[in-house]
């Protein structure tokens, strides 16, 4: 049985889409067991109303939630009762093999390093969604906003844990790596990209095709995008506003008057598969990577689909043994070495 | 009589296209002359195809040619006769009020800085290209790739150089100015971002509304969205490569059978509205502010009506004064107290 631990509480629509979610995702996956970590009373509420598996699914009562705009450490250290900091302890107690929460991104971050703990040899853990690209199959971004800041050996270790996720999770072999830069000649970024474009090229375990500009990100060359937490998480978000903007520009379109309404008609599995080319929930949470055991951070506004996508990343993290993967990865790269070298060219310089 | 001087050797079509182009630009502004700058042979080559107004083009011959990979400061030092260097003289000189090349972007900035020369009060010049936005309106981006590592001041002076050319040669009205960050709430990004946050809320020149995140840009909530030029490069890049993904993915959807051609056909004025509301060619070049006279840089691959386009901003840039508009408005910014406040808090820290 794959164990999985879920805070109920997290997101704009919980516990209501959160207990769906679980309710959805134990139906289909006979071999998980669910906790719902919560306020009992209103997750039952909720559970009322579908039929599932009572074998499978264990409800752990909290009295507190972390909201979105707390103060992350501050939060994940007073609030002991909260069902984040609860389901991270029971992940860190061995009852859960993973854990998804939709609530406050800071909090998952704090209370993932501070509960849980990094796994050996990573500095700096990281968040790397999925972006559904031109081949109709997935772009993992790492990081995506953990770690604003950063240092070139931090973007070796982003390289190898996405490398490992998006083989162990999503059986891409070896997975090709570009690092987010606004060219692609061996001179172009900050120092942090000049550095960091250097130092790929040495690392065997990582299959390191060079510097990627933005506009290539959908096209789907690459498996996996390297960058600082602070550029990823503005490219990660112009990509999403754009989808948006022009998946609504022609929806408008076509509502524009009854021969484009007919046109629509004409076109509806045209439509269909272009929104499920598109399909961001589909794609799941962002894999917070580098910990101890997986943990999926899904989007605050997810729903019962989006949130049972976020259980089955984190089901499949465990089927594919990611972690170990990850750890083995890492211990291939002679990370001390790679350190030290980074550190002598980039002292004081690097961003 | 607005007179523009025009590279044309610069680009992956040059000078066919570029010819086309101002030939197209000159039969729409009977306003205006044309000096075409670069190989007169091959320029009377092309314009032998078309008919025009001969009393408004003038050729100025040059024998060389700066390449896209060309180390540019190396390339405008040393090629004083390439075409981009003589019509930056000629601009100098005051032989023309504006100057549009689509040759290397480097040697564009640095020819720009070397032989144009700064406004005064601008530290650094910048980039600003136009994104369409879903209101199909533009929102402007400063900098873009001019300078990637920036201190807080800069971004307070792209911030008023980009407002002074949406006012200028768009018409917006006291444009709406928004910091590209990795969150709306002031806590949010790196030091640069939360000085520049911070400062811009002094400056009464701008209209400034706050932080907005990278799904906003093509919202139009704002017009300007100001950002050190690594990260507004990556931003463009990143929409510009989604935008073009999308549309691939459309395409190839209707071509898909017989059934989605039909869905196409009855679908083609919603097509033809998406296209021209995602009309990236029709936004021009990225206008390059901060300079004593307007300098539009079109893309690489501009061919005829790019470039056409770029020739219109540039006459639109001196039709509605934006150098001297942006002169005013840098007057009226206190930018000695805003940089000794910049200096203060941001010493060592800001990227």
């Amino acid at each position: 049985m794959i164990r999985i631990v879920a805070d109920a509480m997290g997101g704009d629509f919980a516990p209501v889409e959160q207990v769906k979610g679980a309710v959805n995702a134990l139906h289909n996956n006979k071999d998980v067991t669910i906790i719902l970590v919560g306020d009992e009373a209103q997750i039952k509420a909720e559970l009322a109303n579908h039929e599932y598996d009572e074998s499978r699914l264990e409800i752990v009562h909290t009295t507190e939630t972390i909201g979105m705009e707390e103060v992350p450490t501050k939060a994940v250290k007073t609030k002991k009762d909260s069902s984040l900091v609860v389901a991270f302890r029971l992940l860190k107690e061995g009852k859960a093999d993973a854990l998804v929460s939709s609530g406050s991104t800071g909090a998952v971050l704090t209370a993932g390093v501070l509960i849980l703990g990094r796994l050996k040899g990573v500095s700096r853990p990281a968040l790397c969604p999925a972006i559904p690209n031109y081949r109709g199959e997935s772009t993992f971004i790492c990081d995506c906003g953990a770690n604003l800041e950063c240092k070139p050996v931090n973007l070796i270790h982003f390289a190898v844990m996405a490398s490992a996720y998006a083989e162990a999770v999503y059986g891409v072999k070896n997975p090709r790596v570009g690092l987010l830069n606004n060219g692609t000649e061996d001179h172009k970024g900050l120092l942090l990209q000049q550095e960091v474009n250097h130092l790929l090229k040495e690392v065997d375990a990582v299959n390191y095709v060079g510097n990627i500009e933005g506009r290539e990100i959908m096209y789907g060359d690459v498996d996996v995008v390297v960058s600082d937490g602070f550029t990823g998480n503005i490219a990660t978000k112009s990509i999403e506003g754009c989808a948006k903007a022009i998946s609504t520009i022609l929806k408008k379109e076509y509502k524009r008057n009854i021969f484009t309404k007919i046109g629509a008609l004409f076109s509806s599995g045209v439509l269909k598969r272009f929104k499920k080319n598109l399909d961001y929930e589909g794609k799941g949470g962002a894999m917070f990577l580098g910990l101890q055991k997986a943990v999926v951070k899904g989007h605050g506004n997810s729903k019962e689909r989006a949130f049972a996508v976020c259980i089955e990343q984190a089901i499949n993290a465990v089927r594919g043994d990611m972690v170990a993967k990850m750890k083995e990865m890492i211990d291939k790269v002679n990370m001390d070495a790679l350190a030290e070298t980074a550190k002598t060219s980039a002292e004081g310089g690097a961003q």
